[in-house]
């Protein structure tokens, strides 16, 4: 077997995300053993000298350092992975685009529009891979949703409806900001449930879909003031606890959206359904194995919405893992990101999302936010999207 | 055992509602013996005396009519029960009304709020019980769910939302107009799926979560032309085939709400869902017997959605039927309908919803339509409701 | 319209049953009006004087009587219905057969084998029309399964299982024998599950699947003495509180059937599932509308388990009722059975399952009782079954 | 952090097993940093020596081999673990045991109970530290059902049943014996699916529920005849394809177990459902991450069975993976196994089950085929268990 080329990352972030994609590395090489290129864990990157010594004697990184800029400096890195609080993905990114390293970003890309664009612009400038980490679009049954999409069997959609429901912020009495928290916070984070969940949603529905053009949304912040975890101090709560929006396609189909952190009884219950003249499909994250499907065409008696167990071998991605029967988990989508984005390395070709594209959904997710505030219909502005 | 005293019907109306209004007078006496007023079916009203004495001859109507004129001329009738097409609603009730009859219209109560003003004026100057025709909220599981909230068992509610898919329009070749498909014309029915399906999900809502102040809409026809089933003429349709609007309840709560006859895969799937603060409920009519309930002060390690299977005696109008675990119907619904209305006469209580309440009903949906067609959040002039 | 033909009823025992077979004449003129034959409620019976006349008011029956052989000797009756506990089942029912009455008698046909033979041999001499109401084939989703099974979709049969839970009896407090539990007492009964839950299930497989050829059986009696709530003594119980049995279907299939009221959680948990060559069935009294299909043939990537919806007018039964998506119940599948038995008059066939096919079920209850007792396989002797 | 004590692993055999063990060392230091041992993949071990290569690249292994005597022989091997099909576990477990190494055996431990007893008999004479395969406890959801059972939830227990659906072996074309397919011989297998599904039902019901005494079972071969893939012959199919069996348990609970291959629609179904005196429990391998659970103690009104995420971090396992609501999959009970094992090593307290609970395993599948094919009860003689 010839010797793979390698892949040389740094990461930038040792929170839960950065744990989802170091598990997503080392796991590559085990389950995708045809790709030409194998990541390389060279350094891991946090303010804390101890824990991230920790982090890296756990995940098996090569190094250590303590001050990003120091890991984008390196000349044995090749990627710079971002897992960092939204608040810095614009700037990490952008000196790591001079650096002439490829990236691979935490979502959102941003926390607005603006920094997404330099973020895109420097990218484009220094012509470097990008891919952002909408993991979602990379758990099988969703994938497959886009199969069966793109083959045409739904026919003309009419309708794309999506939830994102949690209920982890309910107590008045979680915090805002600081490490584990600073979702709450709308300095850190940019936005509440807009930014964390409904991005993801936007993401999928786009890929899947096509463009959003215009959206009118509503949002709520039930708990109005947290003391802030580093401050110490009680503060007025910026971020959108909950959001809502319906929206058009340029299909002329009708979209709707919704994602809150106050619906009890939800821990992370992303679900999505999609109507077609001929047949539909829904899917959710908590038995995220199975994608339902109901087509029309079935014969009358025996018609019904048929559970689908994502499992077998002509599934996307099933043909890694195990028999037919046996599911895979969460984690498992960045392990698909990560050998897709190899592949792409392999192939020349994008790895979708990348930068631009997410660029797109940080639009919507923008223009649903004025929709808000201003209460009016707003146009979204997207321009193109890699479905 | 004393004689009954009668409640004597005269039925407008021979189509779906008129069955299962006939079906309810009908199963009264057996199941629930111990009211003072038992229903006798008067007489039964169409155009076609042919089809209106078969109907009375399967239904046991005493006599019929051709002209709904003359039913409410007869002295032998107490109460008229209006199962006509939309548009006759207010003729029908105001000339009921100024007869001194007591009225059971089905619902919606009119096409716009000035009609329904109107029925609400000549109903209360004529001092009259009334009531409409909204049967889910006597499903049994739907009763419970409204009893739970009123309890306090959710604490303060975050979310309402409450979905009405179907797919039975999707083909083009679905008529307007005509007996079978009165609901397609916008002259007789006044709109599409918000008077038809989200006027009882609006119903619902108030009912149990209180007035809706403020609406933000969108509607799309996705059919633009159909033929009339009467004329043969390919018009334009001007009903929405789909509505989506978010809103404010007074209580603080979100509300969403959508429905659609272009869900391929579903018949007539009401859901609703509610979350408050401790715990969460939601419902289908699919599965009409179940209620699912989730409450977080349960034991953390076996805290899960509870599957309440709502056919025993201490569950709301369950004591009347058969034992735990035998499933009721959706006809049940109206069965419920004519008992409360016959109770109501006993205690001299009204029968919610009556005209009034659902006058508010029919403020929410002008307010919706309004909504859409300006393209802007609409307050609803919700002034009261009968929870 | 012409008149219809009368089948004059005499309803002998008023409890459960007495009312589920009650609300099936009542209903079938609403709902079958095309059928020659239509139901009179001439006499109900029971011994209690004022009770029977109370049920008599409640439900309409014409006249009462407290001595069931009062009933037999009526001259304007033309049906008996046997709703009494088990033990009078023989008795009534070979009365019933010399007076040359039509007998509609509740499940299980009798107590034993020797019993039902001489059921079997009255009504056979006597040249009467016989149902026994194991109502639960006429729920459509069940009369569908059969349609299905019947067109030969499943291919060869491998699999064949049911099972029927309950949680009714696990209270020690429970009593035997009275009322409202004669069930617990062997006297009464004959068997416990076997004969009340288990000869539903068999009767089903039958006539689905075929003959049962040999079965294996243990039962189990947990709670081991009772009150008696006649008597007052505590008492052993003779009952069969579990019973669990496999066989051998003669179409070479295997079965696996069980049955106890002692599986907390289970209120009236029946279901079976079929495996075929190419397909499968499954179906669950709790959700009584659905009949879950699978079909090995349908395209892999999308193939799955299919949750149909049994409320379309092309599967049996419904388009009796209202429109697709809105259920039924449990009391429909009596409706069924009466609208059936009339039409049995029409046509001079037999209505399935007659005395002669329930005396096959009675056969497989012995041998599982006689299996369990003798802790060995016992052959059923079954000869013959209307499929 | 000081450095780790190492447990040097051969694996003998390259199959499913070979990359789910494997995978299971290599996640182990990931998601279980603080445990004193680690796992060293020293040697993998198969007769090709040019796949076993491939195989080491791509899991880890330092070096290989191609006689398992070699790795057996090897000084800087501690454990030995048995991945070959079942006619070879013997030979190698006693082999390794005279060679002073722990033994990680796949299950079943043997084909038959001789076989086992000579294992244990090994082991307990050199003293070495065994497990067996039976993965599937440590799903989360199972862990925690017997953690729940254990906590006396459930009361008495009364009923205990668990089904083990396949259908992959319908086909009459699915060859037997050779590689992929050695599980159908039932020279290399020993019996069909008694030890290949039930063993695993077998197990984690003893484990749960305690010993299982007496059985009476059927077995089937649908398929009489399969060509051999080795040899290119048609010949007589010594497996049973189907085996179903009920059963006491020395708790005084019924048992009742079904397994096979030709259930069509069921991939992998492993369900198990345990009914007490207060509460039920039941469990999907196909949504693994879910456990249902039914307190009869809970409110009247809002009862039902929970369907309870297992994915929060006071459930068993799932503090070492992502956050609640994230599913993990059927690999994850392998690296659970894995850190059980080497937290064993620490403790010094056996890691269940080894190789003598895994020989009652064994008695109790002896019983059930010996029971078949002598058509009566058989008892299990099963002594131990550790609960």
């Amino acid at each position: 077997m010839a010797a793979k080329k390698e892949l040389r990352i740094g990461l930038i972030g040792t929170g839960f995300m950065g744990r989802t994609h170091s598990n997503g590395y080392n796991r590559v090489p085990n389950f995708f053993p045809d790709l030409e290129y194998t990541p390389v864990l060279k350094v891991v990157c946090s303010r804390n000298a101890e824990k991230v010594k920790a982090f890296a004697e756990q995940w098996g990184y090569e190094s250590t350092e303590t001050d990003w800029k120091a890991v984008i400096a390196r000349d044995d890195v090749d990627a710079i992975d971002i897992c960092t609080p939204n608040d810095s993905h614009a700037e990490i990114a952008i000196a790591a685009a001079k650096a002439g390293k490829m990236i691979l970003c935490e979502k959102p890309l941003a926390r607005t529009v603006a920094e997404a664009q330099e973020m895109v612009d420097a990218a484009n400038e220094a012509g470097v891979n990008t891919t952002v980490w909408y993991n979602y679009r990379r758990i099988p049954a969703v994938s497959l949703a886009k199969q069966i999409v793109d083959s045409g069997k739904l026919g003309k959609i009419f309708h794309y409806r999506a939830n994102f429901l949690q209920d982890w912020t309910i107590s008045a009495d979680v915090p805002q900001g600081g490490t584990g928290t600073w979702r709450m916070d709308v300095d850190a984070a940019g936005s509440g449930v807009t930014g964390d969940l409904l991005a993801h949603c936007i993401d999928t529905a786009m890929w899947i879909n096509g463009a959003i053009t215009d959206v009118s949304a509503v949002t709520e912040t039930f708990v109005k003031e947290r003391m802030h975890a580093i401050t110490g101090k009680v503060q007025p709560v910026g971020i959108d606890d909950a959001c809502i929006f319906h929206c058009h396609f340029a299909n002329g189909s009708l979209g709707l959206f919704e994602s809150t952190r106050y619906a009890r009884g939800h821990k992370a219950l992303y679900t999505f359904e999609i109507n077609g003249e001929h047949a539909s499909i829904r899917w959710d994250l908590h038995d995220l194995n199975r994608l339902e499907y109901f087509d029309h065409r079935d014969e009358g008696i025996v018609r019904g919405w048929r559970s689908v167990h994502v499992t077998d071998g002509d599934q996307p991605y099933m043909d890694k893992w195990w028999v037919p029967g046996l599911g895979i988990g969460y984690e498992h989508s960045f392990v698909h990101q990560v050998a897709d984005f190899l592949k792409s390395l392999e192939t020349g070709q994008p790895c979708s999302p990348n930068f631009q594209d997410s660029l797109e959904t940080q639009k919507v997710c923008e223009a649903v936010l004025d929709s808000a505030t201003s209460k009016s219909w707003k146009d979204t502005g997207v321009e193109s999207f890699t479905m």
